[in-house]
């Protein structure tokens, strides 16, 4: 076989339904779209037709690496994992670090492909080139640590990886994730519930080759650079310290915090006291972990050494369960959101999509539209970590009430009816974690996020006072980048980093140390001069733009094809309306100008201003013509 | 408990994730949609949502009697069954003869909901009204016949009633579907494979207690009144007599078969004497076989008795499985059909939709759109018994080629492009086994069908030369009854049919030897007196047109909240073009004409003439207040 530079050269595409597993060549789509969320999502666009439904045999559960991953650049660690979206039936996406990524390139493979849907439980060993399809009869039911113990021991090596589902993906609950090392999710979208609908169980896989890199001195002086750059930032010397949970505490200064389901934006200063940072450190955190190559690292293992929760352990505790299991459903006792976190890493939960649709079901039942005769007896009040953590293990093996919530709020809401629809807080269907009140361009990037109800494409952190920039300070041309209550320029910032995103997660190296989190670290020139050394073809920031630009119009024709509209690209009513207390009370969105801002951002993107359907120029200008002829095949192209 | 009349009285409810089961009552739903197909699809209408997809736990798969069945009314021994549609995403239905209905309602239970999922293989034992979920892990894999056997080995008893499905089922084929006595199929809509989604491979059934009637005495007067009726039918001699296969070739006198995937209505007359259903029954036929308590009756047992095919042997052979696997696919080789029969059976697949699928890939092979490098080396010519054969077993495993059929034509077109959707015959996504030109009421009443492509709902019957009315003959109103190229009062009779059959099936009497084949046979009136003595509730035919009005407007309405149009009650382009050849050649749809039809059966039916959605006046006419209120919340009422 051809040597290769950067990439492990090869797919592996695995058909569950007659178990045939053939090699395929990275090589056609890697000028194309890079690599990682780039192929994973190309081919997921042509593989994928409108009509297949996220459970059905024909959809695809696409695991990628990245261009970078496996090398010495900073945290090049990630993977990225593509399947129809179980929520909103458009495109979906999700990454996790940890380990598992490097691992399955030093095995020969930049992607996974996995179609059809075995007849019984199963496994994915690939150990480097021999791969085999194995029976997981005997993990059905076990949870992700359990799978992780029986397989290391099964096949006879503690240094293998696996990513796995646990009994929620199995049980086909919506919030399912996949797991690996522990705690480590590529959360959002349902996709653990693909993997169980497919019978699934994990994917192992040892590799012990390794990545060429085509000039390896160019290489490791840019890495050694950016280690430095990143050494010496002073906002990723506070994730060094206090990992992301301190985002919480920041938030509630702004009221930025999804209080009760989203009712505030500001949280009782005692109980933001309760779960500061500081408390968790102290309390209970035991030693500080690392993803693969990570510079920062942000991770600490989490240990409750007394009380109620006594020897609950675990790691990859980040901001989000804090606001997710905290804030959202109103419960100040550490101990307990640790162990909500726990239990979504153990069955396989992400935890945004969990605590989501428990917190609708607690407004529901405060407004009075769930009674105890619908919830099996439970009594669903706000800040109840007992019923916080029972309705977890109910949603995970979908027992009574928690077979509704299962479906997410979204779904579950059209069910129950009686206006519970208007406390689904979901964007696309996906339950939303982030508040999208006191900063207009952060709201503006979860809202038209293509995978639905995430801040991890367009929102730009640079708004968010304390993490990046300064007020007023300028940024990519924008001079309103750190104004939070700006409208101006801001859809402009949002369409930047939706571009720089995808050119990150081509890559997948964390998009924490990039440039997002502070404008003068990593950015696209950087990725541009690693990719050039790594790979040996120059590449130029420009190009690379283009690229990240190919892969953002790839999902949203996805999204199109599937039937979203403009109204899709909108957030819940309950953002137009004003906080009610805290240093934010009053501010909300503006409807006319959040209208506005839609259309123009839609204009800059090439899209009709209207309908947010990218246009045909745009389209045959990235090189999508066979895009532009399937929208205007099925009558979308205006 | 209370004495029940006519019904059983319980509905059963399974949930497979979490193995609760529970009793609910019939009789809540009785007054309103009577039973049957009327109970079933008012459950899935309000149970299942939009955005659940077929293969989510979340949707519901129903199993229902009716409300004479199990008693002495003529035939009345059908079951039906209910699911979201895995080809349109709307609303699924099907039905079904043999014995499992009757033993169903024996056992005490009107209907059966299965919701969820269940974690390993299963199968459903319901022991009169000891219900259990059993393991079954050694049955899956197996043909429904070998299950068939299994099951009967393993309870011990050789009377018991099991609907299952096979291999295709469990493989998530869409065309698979669910068998019970060999060969008796709840065909259309894909059903078996919702069923083996939720990893139940078979429900088995022995009931020993009997069916209340109110009124012996006066129920066994209109009985043996209509049996007399029946049994001196025209119509229904040659039924008895040939079974359906002769329509066959009755059709090909007016070109109204669907050769070489529709691409002519015309089959040569050496194919159709090589395939008549004389040689039929003088070679192949051993002995008449008979559903439940029907007094025509028309199937056979047929056995290959030399050749080739020797020993091939099963019953249920319909004039669709003749149409399909032979004018369809060119082939004249009556052991081969029946072979293709035969395997559909055990496999669990649906003739028509195996067959259509299978038609569309030959004409793409004549295209040469699709090539030998497409088909894993298959020769997909027509006539070529050999290749469909193996594209049966092939799409059964989902191998290769077969994966990609497994998907049907309309999304396999939309994989392989290129030109190929023009030759998907469907309607909603689901393969046509009926050709749409020589009769226009026929083809109206197909294609407005709500569940997709099939001739049993409005298609009337009476159009049909030789089959039931003389050319002229007033009909319901409808001079032009019989004249099969008018359009006009076609709408107004097919929307009579929809109703009439939405009252047949709730009762679930077959509708073959009602006044759909022959205009003096078992009519509203019939059916209102034969609900009044069974139950002891006074019911007149104008209550009962009433209840089948608002069935089929719960079907509509389904299909409407899912995003259903005006285009979706279109046929294929195919149809507006001439028949190529034979007595027919040069008939088409008028494409106008069609159109003004489709407006006017709109604005009979009380719906929008332009859109299709029902009005809210009508709704509320029939009770359906809730179901106006839901259309408007989602913006799709006018």
């Amino acid at each position: 076989m051809e040597k290769t530079y950067g990439y492990a050269g090869k797919i592996l595409r695995v058909n569950l339904s007659n178990q045939k597993i053939k090699n395929e060549s990275t090589k056609e789509y890697a000028n194309f779209v890079l690599g990682g969320r780039g192929i994973n999502q190309w081919i997921l666009y042509k593989e994928v037709k409108p009509g297949v439904w996220p459970f059905d045999p024909a959809n695809r559960l696409i695991f990628g690496t990245g261009v970078l991953v496996g090398t010495a650049a900073p945290s090049a660690g990630r993977y990225t994992v593509a399947s129809k979206n179980v929520f909103t039936g458009g495109v979906g996406s999700a990454n996790s670090g940890g380990h598992f990524g490097p691992e399955l390139k030093y095995a020969g493979y930049d992607h996974v492909i996995i179609q059809g849907r075995s007849r019984k439980p199963c496994y994915l060993w690939i150990d480097d080139d021999h791969v085999i399809i194995r029976d997981a009869e005997h993990l059905w039911g076990k949870t992700t640590w359990e799978t992780d113990d029986l397989l290391r021991e099964e096949l006879g090596d503690d240094d293998i990886q696996i990513a796995g589902i646990g009994p929620a993906g199995e049980n086909l609950v919506r919030a399912a994730c996949i797991i690996n090392n522990g705690s480590r999710a590529a959360g959002r979208c349902g996709l653990g519930a693909v993997m169980g609908s497919k019978n699934l169980k994990a994917v192992a896989v040892r590799g012990t080759s390794q990545i060429n890199v085509a000039k390896p001195e160019e290489f490791m002086k840019i890495v050694e650079e950016l280690w430095e750059r990143i050494l010496e930032n002073e906002a990723l010397k506070i994730y060094r310290k206090w990992g992301t949970p301190w985002i919480a505490e920041m938030g509630n200064k702004i009221s930025n915090n999804p209080v009760r389901n989203f009712q505030d934006g500001y949280w009782d200063p005692k109980k933001v006291e309760n779960t500061c940072a500081k408390k968790l450190m102290e309390n209970y955190a035991v030693r500080r972990l690392s993803c693969f190559a990570c510079p920062i690292p942000c991770s600490q293992y989490l240990k409750v050494t007394s009380g109620e929760f006594k020897d609950i352990e675990g790691e990859g505790f980040e901001c989000t369960a804090l606001k997710d299991f905290g804030y959202k459903l109103d419960v100040d006792d550490l101990p307990a959101i640790i162990k909500a976190h726990v239990l979504c890493g153990q069955y396989g939960l992400d935890v945004d999509n969990t605590a989501g649709v428990i917190a609708w079901a607690m407004e529901c039942y405060e407004k009075g539209i769930l009674t105890k005769g619908d919830t099996d007896g439970l009594e669903l009040e706000w800040g109840n970590y007992d019923v916080v953590l029972e309705l977890i293990r109910r949603i995970t093996f979908r027992e009574g009430f928690g077979d509704l919530l299962a479906e997410g709020s979204k779904r579950a809401s059209g069910i129950v009816g009686k206006g519970s629809e208007r406390y689904s807080m979901t964007i696309k269907g996906q339950e939303l974690h982030e508040t999208l009140r006191p900063l207009i361009g952060w709201a503006f990037g979860v809202v038209t996020s293509p995978r639905g109800g995430g801040h991890l494409r367009g929102a730009p952190i640079c708004e968010s006072p304390g993490i990046s920039s300064e007020e007023g300070e300028t940024f990519f041309g924008v001079s309103t980048a750190g104004d939070r209550k700006s409208y101006v320029g801001k859809a402009k910032l949002v369409s930047y980093f939706e571009n720089f995103k995808a050119v990150v997660d081509c890559m997948n190296i964390c998009y924490i140390l990039t440039q997002w989190v502070s404008p003068y670290l990593i950015n696209t020139e950087d990725l541009a001069r690693l990719y050039s050394a790594a790979t040996g073809q120059a590449m130029t920031a420009k190009e690379l733009t283009k690229i990240g630009e190919r892969v953002h119009n790839i999902e949203k024709a996805f999204n199109v094809r599937e039937g979203m509209m403009r109204k899709d690209d909108m957030p819940p009513d309950r953002f137009f309306t004003p906080i009610k207390s805290g240093p934010g009370k009053g501010e909300r969105l503006d409807d006319e100008k959040f209208e506005k801002m839609l259309s123009e951002y839609y204009e800059l993107k090439g899209w009709d201003a209207q309908t947010g359907i990218p246009k045909r120029a745009k389209l045959e200008e990235l090189g999508l013509t066979e895009v532009a002829l399937e929208l205007a095949n099925l009558g979308k192209l205006i």
